[in-house]
């Protein structure tokens, strides 16, 4: 007889956030304003010690009301799949009742770079109807030494051919700030299975 | 000021899995029993309606121990993260309190076919030792019309290079038995963004 195993998991955003909700607008008009916010989330997220620099938020993109709010929770909540991604996609699924957040909106998920292979995946699935990211391509993993994963090469391709839109470069300066002062810290940056310079993502 | 935001997500089991857990064997000694187990629980899933017919379980490599069990839960928690993977991993996390399965112990997820994008860096994220699954290839999308995202074509290469041995082809013809069963059944196949054969995976 199996006993012992766990029947549920619960993963809740850190208590400096869930502080501040209340003070969060309604809306956000642009995507520049919404990641804004995605960026200061995602600087005092590391900086708090619950998880890595990442942040992600899920608006309506034609009103901007702003539906959702995630950040990276791994070493808080000890799950690894707690990315900021996965946090914002499954709150905005829990407060809307349903897991296609494109039923009945435009809803689009803002996150402060291309998501790791596992977000990617998230993401596709989620029903969002658009991605805006922060900006693409080596120097996140440079700047933080975090490994995301390997994504297919056309995955911008990928996620329109499923009626996803992907909107790149809204305020990448600030992204790469943002990575840059992690880097430069003492934050724990988590083990690899393995060698070299592959690491887990958080 | 933001009102209604969620600030946590918690994701059970379905009942009767739940109500079955005290029943399952301590440890299942051969990757055959494991995924016969497997193989079972992804059969009486999508039978009961909660999910797709998927189910995974992480075990100690060695002594076979149960560590956690999971199945598809996102038709019934209406989120779409919640895969058979990213349940078995993250109930393993939170019986072991940390979110790194291969710090102590050589830990494998087994589940019933290659994973989809999404769980495929669910895995490489959570730290396991081992990947063992019934089978690979497109068979599984062909049976039951789930789309699995895009995956690189050296995924198993990637997995050994950080670490994670994968062991495919065990009791690949009784996974193609579910998928079948379930390919001809009236169960919801949950529809795509965009049109055509792509459909979000359950």
């Amino acid at each position: 007889m199996a006993h012992g195993l766990a029947t549920s998991v619960t993963l809740s955003l850190p208590a400096w956030l869930i502080e501040e909700l209340p003070d969060l607008p309604d809306a956000l008009a642009t995507p520049e304003e919404q990641m804004a916010l995605v960026h200061r989330l995602a600087d005092r997220n590391w900086r708090e010690g619950g998880g890595g620099p990442f942040a992600a938020i899920v608006v309506d993109a034609v009103t901007g009301e702003l539906v959702s709010v995630g950040v990276n929770v791994v070493l808080g909540t000890g799950i690894s799949a707690g990315h900021a991604e996965v946090m914002a996609l499954a709150l905005a699924q829990t407060r809307l009742g349903t897991w296609d957040l494109g039923e009945e909106r435009e809803l689009a998920l803002v996150v402060n770079w291309r998501p790791c292979v596992q977000c990617y995946g998230a993401t596709l699935w989620s029903g969002v109807r658009r991605l805006v990211v922060a900006g693409e391509g080596p120097e996140l993993e440079r700047l933080t030494r975090f490994d995301e994963g390997p994504v297919v090469a056309d995955w911008a391709e990928q996620f329109e051919a499923r009626g996803i839109a992907v909107t790149s470069d809204v305020l990448r300066e600030e992204a790469l700030a943002v990575y840059r002062a992690y880097g430069e810290s003492s934050a724990t940056v988590y083990n690899a299975r393995g060698t070299g310079p592959i690491e887990a993502h958080p």
